[in-house]
């Protein structure tokens, strides 16, 4: 499977972008990020296109930046404005510069085709914003393992139980379960529903209302690799959604490489929203889930791959297997699709 | 050149493995091997059927293995025996067990078609049964190198002179010397008899009969991997066998991966059998003299392989070349028989 | 790019090699180099035709390299002098000999056919000789980068302004330059001469004639891969020649491999010869130049290639450029033709 281009990728959380040049690379292609005097976020190819020296080895110079061997100078369309060994204009050089927007305190960057780039693809997390309603925490993960195998993890949450007991897991969720896949043209929900458990480690101090919950937790993912989960607390066998907790959180997935993810994650709440210390005390817990939990389950599988191939059955040997076939396969024909279109 | 399957490989010391799962790779695939609880020792391919997940990251729930990632667990021939995902039985799904016997204080492993797994077909390592008449010190080196380069090592024993002066080697062998080359249908045998030299190092504080000793040195190898060193020290001239110094040692190669080796070795011997200090520096002198020694060059003729190919001549430079060019012939064409079956 | 073996390699210092065997990868081939009790450097294939083993894990004998493993002697021609496992004369079994140069305090190899090896061809680097009129220091960069990147940045110094401001680099030099390039049947030459510019930092100290001067820098690559930079300062607009600085550098790219580098390279000059601390602190100069400034971003540029292909234009986007693209077509026409005849 190689990479879905025309797709809104994120490319940095806002805030970790200023005046110094940041690399990364994004589907593969070294990218180079920073911040112009007038504040305007820019990614660049990070490549000079005279010598190939990667333009994060430079500075900023006003809102151009300055490669570090010879001195050319880049504006933020990716135009060279200044090459001081030749005379005449230096604008027939240019490097390419990606579509990058600013949405939901993150940054969006567009692989594909510059004038399909519409930031009203950007999918919408909303809840994430960092000025909304809602507590926000940000938090990051480099996973040396592929995306697909991502997808496979978020999508199908019967994981939690026991990857994840004393985090987000609920024990005894998988005898009393209600889970069902829902797609349309550009999107796959995984609905799921468990019913009169004690609720999780991570819940247990912020519930008071009753001994055992329902909790509903509906994973959606978006093309090219963008989930949300949204999750509710609620008093077992109550609908009317009275004082739920509402706890979504952003699942963004980023490919480095084909086999390699920026992993980027967000949770949010309606509940307690000046409460800084718990803010930091969640922030921990999912650094502990994803980091300390997730990742080395993940790269592990991508280990198994490297070795012997990932020719994985798809059949559904666990109930939630389902959401994540159907969204890789999904994929996999958009990918086909535009691969056609291009050759 | 691939690996031979139907054989049996040394797959680790018998103590080694206890109820926590350890992976190991063995021609190229991945195992894990744990005990259960009825202390029955069970090696499966390390690789859950559902996700890829490498089982060893889970852990032993009474008699099953359970994996990390969604809790499915098998028995000790592999089958699926609990899944909490679904309804009805979970019996079709499986891994693969591969049939695993424990001989000379060792466990090993059948790679090939189980149905040819035949226990009688152990090399037979019995003077280093630990609960039998000699005394015996096992060790195990890891080498980043191949199983080829360290057959050619073990069969061609007139390295020792050089690379070993301090411990094995006897200085002034090579001048006087009788070598010979047996061989049938399942065996390579080198016979090597030195005359009337000083002992080696490692000898002589337990010889005090003659100055001077003849040492027999009978190396045979075993398919696939299997090679034995059967020493006996005698008086200069006395060929009685009476009062002769006993010390076998086994060398037991498994390929991790084509150019990887897990040397497994032990050193038995007829003489002292209650001192522990002296099992202690012996086995600390042989540590010395296969890691301390021998690895470093043969992962310098991997690194030379690697680099330039493997077409080293064949022709007999040294005496000691025969068997080594002999017994990899035969594994070669081996290897080719049981290709040619399976294809 | 492959490489053009019939040519003259630096393989190290004279002074570097001793009665120790030296382990050096060149043209991608591994090569041991020792002196033999009578004094004479050798360079040998750094495989033992035995059994592959690397000559340099063993010892010196006299004027013999003897092999670590069983015992080989090896004289400075390659032939087998001594074998203690056969009876008979050993030299038949050969390892291969390269012509081994020593010249300007350097000890040059050929890679091609012997019988073509002619010391006269070994460039001229007179300015460098250990014992003659100019002061000399030597050093040496080890780049994880390919002689073609080198071999650009070398021919273009139009980067020192830029990488080099506090140290080599003349700050304002492309506002007021005259540059060229030169070329005969076995060289390129780019001529650069900058004007009425203060000097460099490095050589502030060192001039006091006049507050402004002239700097002609001449940068010649000659084949394989061997280049020489003749410094001149002179008070501005003074052509006379009188007083002037003379301050060559030796750089002298030996391949490695395809992607690898080893950078010799000497700095001499005609005043102060005396002052070994002003020799020392050149030294250290030119080794921030090279090691801290250049390497960084020539490795950074391989690493490009490495991902991206090493597809850069070739047009003339600086005026430095066209030295470079002149030397490497050259380079690449000589390697093309040796190559159609070899085969």
């Amino acid at each position: 499977m190689s990479f879905l281009r025309n797709a809104w990728y994120m490319a940095a959380w806002d805030r970790e972008i200023d005046k110094n040049p940041v690399p990364k690379r994004i589907l593969g292609e070294p990218i180079v990020m920073y911040r112009t005097g007038s504040g305007v976020a820019v990614a660049l190819h990070d490549r000079c296109p005279h010598k190939a020296v990667p333009l994060h080895a430079g500075r900023i110079e006003g809102d151009l930046i300055q490669c570090a061997y010879h001195g050319l100078r880049f504006d933020s369309r990716g135009v060279c404005r200044h090459n001081p060994h030749i005379k005449g204009s230096p604008d027939t050089l240019c490097v390419r510069a990606y579509p990058l927007a600013k949405r939901h305190g993150a940054l969006w960057i567009w692989m594909g085709e510059p004038e399909r780039a519409n930031v009203n693809a950007i999918p919408d997390y909303g809840w994430f914003d960092v000025d909304g309603p809602y507590a926000v925490t940000q938090g990051y993960t480099y996973v040396d393992g592929g995306f697909g195998i991502m997808m496979d993890n978020l999508l199908d949450l019967s994981h939690a139980e026991y990857l994840h007991p004393n985090t987000v897991g609920t024990p005894g969720s998988s005898g009393s379960l209600q889970t069902s896949v829902v797609a349309g043209d550009d999107y796959v929900t995984v609905k799921r529903k468990v019913f009169d458990l004690p609720p999780s480690v991570v819940f247990r101090p912020h519930w008071s209302r009753s001994e055992r919950i329902d909790q509903v937790s509906d994973m959606t993912w978006r093309p090219g690799t963008n989930l949300l989960l949204d999750i509710r607390l609620r008093a077992a066998g109550d609908d009317s959604g009275n004082g739920e907790l509402h706890f979504p959180s952003a699942h963004i997935l980023t490919p480095e490489t084909e086999r390699t993810t920026h992993y980027f994650w967000a949770v949010a709440r309606n509940f307690k929203q000046e409460d800084e210390g718990l803010t930091l005390a969640i922030n921990e817990a999912f650094q502990q889930t994803f980091t300390g939990e997730d990742k080395p389950i993940i790269e592990a599988i991508q280990r198994q791959f490297d070795i012997e191939g990932n020719d994985v059955p798809v059949a559904n040997f666990t109930i939630g297997d389902g959401g994540g076939v159907r969204a890789k396969r999904m994929l996999a024909k958009l990918i086909a699709d535009e691969q056609l279109v291009r050759s």
